[in-house]
């Protein structure tokens, strides 16, 4: 039997602003054997999500950048072909973090068997994964939405957005959506219940989301920062709460924004509105609550309370571009790429 | 016996910018009796806060402004000339909210009854008061310090700072003040404990600043804005925070600063370091804490480990002029006007 290879996506070069096609390059290597308490891997699906083009940066952040030459890092879904731990069998579909490529090796410990009876085997890097837990953890643990009380959040068809609104409302909260276009803004309405939807790109955007949240918002859930912020500021509600976990607008930024300063205004408006900000990371909150995520989502998602949409990318050669249509908002829903069947 | 008449400083118009004197008017008019429930009062110490800069005006805040021709607002500890309430007596002092004015009648309930051996009248404007109170609970609720960690605070010399800087300091942290001047600075270090004092008019301002926290700055009691929080930003750890009760450098702004824009760049240090930015105003603490500040504040003096300065001012004619000085931060330590004696 021939060695095992892999084609993978790496990181050519740092981007200045908006990553371009040149910042990526795909190169096909060898594979090592798995060594004892290793398994080889074939990804079946990969997902993309914003936070990797702050990894492309070597900018200080929570994480560590990632290396110029390196394979690009996230999320994937993959069938074990060979395993050397009893933990996990060959066939078997597991949760890892691979990266961009077809073919990985890695310790059994990093990997988590799924059980492909509850639920697609993709749902497990939306929904049912890191998305879909950041959208939970930041909205229950630092949102506190209580019954009558109005959700606002952005990128809402998104994986986290959407979670964000569908669980304010099961808290009985109003969901306010921020999406761009009228096709995502139907959706929220139409699909995923939300009370209200608003589209970032109409010109009277400010006038409208003020229309959607006639009561004022109580948490706003940050994930894209730039103009749709400035909107909501001056209808934050006394002790409205604001967890932070994306600013997905700024990521391209090559530079200081010019003028005026809005800081001093945001800060006022903290101030007098003793509103709370904070960022985070769902990591934070892994231990505390992902055993109630995993199981209050699938239960939703049996009940029909959460519904989810997946944006589903053909080939592994296509990420680079969905990725940057990603950071532009020109995807619907979950991206997540097929690399390969789920079974061969 | 003649009709009762107050002197007292009214608002003359909204200022724009830096208040002047011509905001301000005095005026002497007749104080009706009190009726039954109600006292009259000789005002002894009137206290000159920053949060009245903001009551001048007319935008939206936490508290309605005061109206143009009204009396300027304010604590006073005053003594009582006449009651028509069993609960307070004739030559009692009282801390009162009775304004920028040399007599008053007051509801008997809206005051408290000073307990005139346990501390100085005048500290129960500042270190025992509501300055001292923003200190203790923004501090203690939002701050939450825990031993070994570095709490830093500006306008480090004045009531809330200095309390923030003790109170830090029993709490095991590390306290680095900000103040103006090497004089407010050595005053921090060799009569308040601080472990560092840093001066913001210091050309070399941000790097003294790194100097004094080596391990980062877990909590920023902002009470200032601007240049300081541009400097004390780079330096916060992960998961620090940022109770915000004031931001005295930009009270007197008249339009949106000139850029760069600073929120994109504050938004992600929110984001990458998991901040919590909150806003308050010591009232949302009373009914929670005020009963235990008063107890430990007390125990505190008591035993030296709080200590404070005040800047008095002789004269309500010099209350508008002091209080513009306090703007600028030329004052050094809490500014009470003394109205009048103690006692007649």
């Amino acid at each position: 039997m021939s060695a095992l290879q892999t084609t993978r996506i790496v990181l050519a070069a740092r981007p200045h602003g908006e990553p371009v096609a040149a910042d990526f390059r795909t190169e096909t290597v060898a594979v090592a054997e798995p060594a004892p308490g290793q398994v080889s891997l074939r990804t079946v699906y990969l997902s993309l999500d914003p936070y990797m083009r702050g990894r492309m940066s070597d900018a200080k952040s929570y994480a560590a950048p990632i290396q110029v030459g390196d394979v690009m890092v996230g999320a994937t879904v993959s069938q074990v072909i060979d395993s050397r731990d009893p933990s996990v069998k060959p066939g078997d579909h597991v949760l890892g973090y691979t990266g961009w490529q077809t073919h990985a090796v890695a310790d059994a410990s990093a990997v988590r068997v799924l059980d492909t009876s509850r639920a697609p085997l993709s749902a497990s890097l939306g929904v049912l994964g890191m998305p879909g837990f950041t959208g939970y953890a930041g909205l229950l643990k630092i949102g506190r939405p209580v019954s009558g009380e109005t959700v606002a959040v952005a990128a809402a068809s998104g994986p986290v957005g959407s979670a964000v609104g569908q669980i304010a409302r099961i808290h009985g909260a109003r969901a306010v959506g921020i999406a761009g276009g009228p096709e995502k803004c139907a959706f929220l309405r139409d699909e995923l219940g939300f009370d209200a939807a608003v589209d970032h790109r109409a010109p009277d955007f400010a006038d409208r989301l003020r229309e959607a949240a006639p009561d004022g918002i109580d948490v706003y859930f940050e994930n894209v920062g730039g103009p749709v912020t400035a909107a909501v500021l001056p209808l934050l509600n006394t002790y409205a709460r604001m967890p932070v976990c994306g600013l997905v607008s700024q990521y391209n930024a090559t530079a200081v924004p010019a003028g005026p300063d809005r800081l001093p205004g945001f800060l006022s408006a903290v101030l007098t509105k003793s509103l709370t900000v904070r960022g985070f990371i769902q990591a934070e909150f892994v231990a505390e609550m992902h055993a109630d995520f995993r199981h209050d989502m699938a239960t939703w998602i049996a009940e029909g309370k959460v519904r989810y949409r997946e944006d589903v990318v053909d080939g592994l050669e296509n990420a680079p571009s969905a990725f940057l249509g990603m950071l532009r908002g020109e995807n619907f829903g979950k991206v997540v790429v097929q690399v390969a069947p789920a079974a061969l």
